[in-house]
């Protein structure tokens, strides 16, 4: 049988379409996205829940003319085969291959980039008012799922948008969860208007009721007519949303194109913003992923039959043993507390949650909330550790310096995904923190060489008596036994690995690794490197910095983190306080651009932050100034 | 009279009040307010509304057992005075006195540190949790203004506090604007609550009727039930809290003691969470307060008799010169937007509003709203300009990064407030937006020496294809002549002010005016200072850098952004990349503290950044080192 999808070459050829060939078009898409994704690894399961909602859109609105900002992004891969990129799908967050976020450098049909939640309404708000300036009629739509409710930007633009009454399209896809189990009232709420299909006939029998009221005073007359106007409460279901200045239509099968398509167009006309609440399922059409959105949001390769997923490695992450920490620390202090934005499974809270329900706390995708709820945690004499990627706490960066670290609250930030992440690319390259983070007061920032010390950080953490930060990279650890007891490691004071009398490579946490190869390498050219494990981004190691500098001269700090501020940047900073002015330092770490996608190793290859591109590096610097 | 205030030493003083004598003492207290800060300065109008209602609070409440946190804290005067703090109230913000925020070092009553909006709710449910935790009893209760419900962050709040359905109280101070006249449909929902009278006749009026209802048929029997239950969204105001799954209760009149001390009284028994909804005047009790709420809101020493404000200086502000720039760039050019969140005053945006209404958005406080709604109108073609203060924009630094600078996107950034700010403390200090800001590539960030750069710069920016951020600090410019035409500034070309052949002065943006003062004090020891204008945090002026460390060979940067990864620090990158070894740097600028409160010139004095201070450590450091 003819594919059709094969024959879209854009939005476009989706008008010429049958309802039937439309419906066959979905499948050939599901079987794109298992088959690719199953190769790549990418977000699966959220792309299943919007294969008919996509069509849709693309069948009803005119992109690029009209506009769809697409929220978090990682639902857009069938926006993306539709709109001219199937042919280079199978490229997905590969290097050098088609982003799995849209990305307005990557087709006129990705109005707006994106890669973090909650920001589609404000995105769409602006382009909706740079449309009514110039006046132009075209349509603005932002698709946001109801786990991205939950962020309060979400309702700040909601709030704004409402206060406009612009005409704005929102696309509610509700999915009954955003990445985990949803939370929230809101989700409750959700809920409710999903579960009672009661509504329509409703507003049949109130009428009948009404007209059967007998002829009434004057006295209750104005009651009767707020009884009427009270009806929209009771027959419309969003009044929410009505509240928020939204007419709210729905809620709407989200994997039946007739019925989505029908309401779209009949949505077009109408004035100001409207919100159409869509319900779908996360993994449609592929039983392993319908059965376990959660493991198929963002999954690895997986063996398409089974859904079985590709082993990469048995050496445990450093978010599992992060995880088993937590459980290790919590089991010996009743004070230790779990806080985590959506994201129990990736920040390896998911066993945590099971052994201490009460001790543990979802707060949905809502890093503000997360930190400041910790602060108050904190405030009242618990430990709170929140565990959180390295670019969301961008997202709750004021409170970790007003609610956190201003009052000296003992909150600990277990940073995962710091350093170089990967395919996911620049909107999740957690190469920012310790820029952001070491310029606040009185904030200790520790990064462990290996998983054994991340468990030996977060006890140190957790039994200080002020702010702290750990930040560890995505993926496997080195294989480090993690059995020893934990204990606390002296703040301020970095290890030396490998002694070395031409050179020292001072290396910020997981970076030691490669410098150890590095100084074997350079060992073949008569280079003695010496290797430090800082240890502490803040406060620095300054005791041995100094030694460094009396008896090595040579400093080579290395950290994947971008060198603009970061931690090379504070040992430049401690020489030039401390006058240390005869020792020479190079800084290897991240070039002061945003990180393409790519492989972890790959990247890591590229900005040259493994043995060989280390060994190479200083093998050139220490030639050319002649200082072996 | 004798005075009441005098007696009240603790709040368990006020329990011993009669009625009468509760409300002489809030006119006592507004007394007190009126005359303190008609010397200080200071937040009067938030402060002469809540008079009753913290009253009431500490009447009711049993605090610090209880625990009242404030959102935003500027409101929290009257809690001061009445938690002992009376006779200290004199030296409110005040170098060395008490804080204009609650502060949890000042007072066991302050139960969390504050000073940006929208956190209340988050620290509170933190401490509830605590509680919890440890089958504690007492009450915990946040007090939030109707302002700040339109931050993003309340709303996480509340949508998991109403999840987690733990007990705890929200009051809801709704004063009816926030700082400046409110916006959002929050706002239009709160004002249809506030405004309507009949909620508790409607609900013996829906009875009565529902009694004269016929017999009816089963088939309308269960929609009966249901309108039975609809009848909630008729009666009870609160609806959009209620599905949020508070338990709403109010609206209550701010201003009546006995009223509020009853309602507190009976909500203290409620489970879960309540929300009481409490009407103030802002500035209330004093005239030329309550006719100018917004002027009155942040104020300084005014004449109580008149309410005129006093005068300090003639020279323009650096608001006002922005705010006229900003008048006469849109004049130019179409496509420039004004955005602000809450602070259209503040910003000196007011007579742009009213200039260029359909250009102008005021979003309320929302940071990441105003970032990202500004990212989709330049995606769309506009250039918008967000007007913000420092500290501010940390609330949308990963919208920053995400929405505007890895889009590459032509915002601006009008950050006011960089720097020292004085008596508002460590919560208003822009001392890190050096720091965060310049680790993001692609993002252009200039500091003018004075209020006629500003302009020239925010001309630059706006015609910049890219992002760009523009620092100034609080208070009045140098009294620049500012009729000169707009002109675009060189990207990374800074300015030599003053040739010095012994130590090159390089200056971050208005720090060129003391290194001017300290070049001169410095020629009278036979030093020659040159002093040089940077005018680019990022790019730095690097062929300048090499010129200066080639002839000069002693560089001193000077900041008032924290050392910590700041302008001096991006210097020493640049030294250190460029391998210029020789060239002997000292960087002068605020510690690795949070910096008190205080007047500016006193802080400015305090850490070395006057001419004074600069010259003297110039001088030793010249000394020390024997470069002279």
């Amino acid at each position: 049988m003819e594919s059709i999808l094969e024959t879209i070459k854009s939005p476009a050829d989706l008008r010429t379409l049958s309802l039937p060939q439309m419906e066959k078009l979905a499948g050939e898409i599901r079987g794109l996205l298992i088959h690719t994704v199953s190769q790549t690894g990418g977000h699966l399961a959220p792309n299943l829940g919007v294969v008919e909602l996509t069509i849709a859109l693309h069948r009803v609105f005119d992109s690029p003319r009209d506009r769809i900002v697409w929220d978090v992004g990682h639902q857009a891969y069938v926006h993306k085969i539709l709109t001219g990129r199937r042919q280079r799908f199978a490229t997905l967050r590969q290097l050098g291959g088609i982003s799995g976020f849209p990305k307005r450098e990557e087709s006129e049909h990705d109005a707006f980039g994106v890669g973090h939640s909650s920001t589609s309404i404000s995105a769409a708000l602006g382009i909706v008012l740079a449309r009514d300036i110039n006046k132009e009629k075209h349509k603005v739509v932002a698709v946001i799922g109801d786990g991205s409710l939950t962020g309060g930007q979400a309702y700040e633009a909601l709030n704004y948008a409402g206060h406009l009454e612009r005409d704005l399209t929102v696309i509610l896809n509700d999915n009954e969860m955003s990445i985990d189990r949803n939370v929230g009232a809101m989700s409750e709420y959700l809920s409710k208007l999903r579960t009672d299909p009661a509504y329509y006939r409703m507003k049949r029998d109130v009428e009948y009721l009404l007209k059967r009221i007998p002829a009434i005073g004057e006295r209750v007359a104005s009651t009767v007519e707020r009884l009427k106007d009270g009806l929209k409460y009771l027959v419309v279901p969003g009044m929410l949303f009505e509240e928020l200045g939204f007419t709210y239509i729905g809620p709407i099968d989200g994997h039946n194109l007739a019925a989505l398509i029908d309401v779209l167009q009949k949505s077009k006309p109408m004035a100001g913003p409207v919100l159409i609440h869509v319900i779908t399922r996360k993994g449609k059409g592929y039983g392993p992923a319908e059965s376990n959105a959660d493991k198929f949001h963002g999954v690895g390769p997986f063996r398409v039959e089974s859904g079985e997923i590709v082993k990469n490695g048995n050496k445990p992450s450093y978010t599992a043993v992060f995880g088993d920490a937590m459980i290790a620390v919590a089991e010996q202090d009743p004070d230790v507390i779990a806080i985590t934005a959506a994201m129990p499974e990736g920040t390896g809270l998911k066993q945590f949650a099971a052994r201490f329900p009460g001790r543990f706390f979802d707060v949905g995708i809502a890093e503000p909330n997360a930190v400041t709820m910790a602060a108050g945690l904190a405030a009242a004499g618990k430990k709170p550790v929140v565990a959180i990627y390295s670019t969301f706490l961008q997202r709750a960066y004021d409170q970790v310096i007003h609610d956190v670290c201003l009052q000296r609250l003992p909150v600990v930030f277990a940073i995962d995904r710091a350093g170089i992440v990967g395919e996911d690319g620049p909107t999740h390259q957690g190469v920012f923190d310790c820029s952001y983070l070491r310029s606040i007061p009185g904030l200790t920032i520790m990064a462990p060489k290996d998983e054994n010390e991340l468990r030996h950080m977060l006890y140190t953490a957790i039994n200080l008596d002020g702010p702290a930060a750990i930040r560890y990279p995505r993926g496997c650890g080195l294989g480090a036994d993690t059995g020893e007891q934990l204990r606390a490691i002296e703040i301020g004071r970095g290890e030396e690995l490998r002694a070395g009398k031409d050179v020292a490579l001072l290396a910020a946490g997981v970076m030691a690794d490669p410098c150890l190869a590095a100084s074997d390498l350079l060992a073949r050219n008569g280079i003695r490197a010496g290797v430090v494990n800082a240890r502490f981004i803040k406060p620095l190691d300054e005791n041995l910095i100094r030694r460094l500098a009396r008896d090595v001269g040579v400093i080579v700090t290395v950290e994947d983190n971008a060198l603009a501020g970061g931690f090379g940047s504070a040992v430049l900073e401690y020489v030039n306080a401390a006058n240390l002015n005869w020792v020479k330092i190079f800084r290897i770490g991240l070039p002061d651009k945003f990180i393409e996608h790519g492989t972890r190793p790959q990247l890591l290859a590229r900005y040259g932050l493994t043995g060989e591109g280390i060994a190479a590096v200083v093998a050139s610097f220490m030639q050319r100034f002649g200082v072996k």
